[in-house]
């Protein structure tokens, strides 16, 4: 069993009004230090699969379905998690 | 100056709908081995202040406005990013 934890932000090209507006919030509350704020999805993922698999498998998910390829990026970890057998 | 990458997620007993529609969709494109999914936010946030007040402005930018305690329970990282000079 392994936990993929999966960073999507968006291209550096592309406009983040999103976090546009964050970065405004943070200078209205005082938080002047703060020069840029991105703003992205995070997802984590518990996957059950043969270890040979499990890249290729978080590709694929990336590729197919969390991942908006025109406009955004991802990067990955993979970490072991041991079943806990009730 | 300071790069922060500031992981959000829901607490593990807040129930989680928009990870359990992603989990619902991986299957039906064929991922049967996810077990499940966590959906959260992703901050990256530039960050000009003293080294030593770094890591007391993200606990007060993660307390006051990114995120919700309520629900949500937050992770960050901080790595140094050299200032390119034009």
């Amino acid at each position: 069993m392994y936990l993929i934890k999966v960073k999507v932000t968006y291209k550096e090209s592309i406009l983040d009004p999103q976090g546009q507006s964050v970065c405004n919030a943070c200078h209205q509350l005082g938080f002047e230090g703060v020069r840029d704020v991105r703003v992205g999805k995070y997802f984590e993922v518990t996957l059950d699969v043969a270890a040979s698999e499990v890249d290729e498998t978080v590709r694929a998910l990336c590729t197919e379905l969390l991942v908006n390829h025109t406009m955004e990026t991802y990067t990955y970890e993979i970490s072991g998690i041991s079943e806990v057998l009730a």
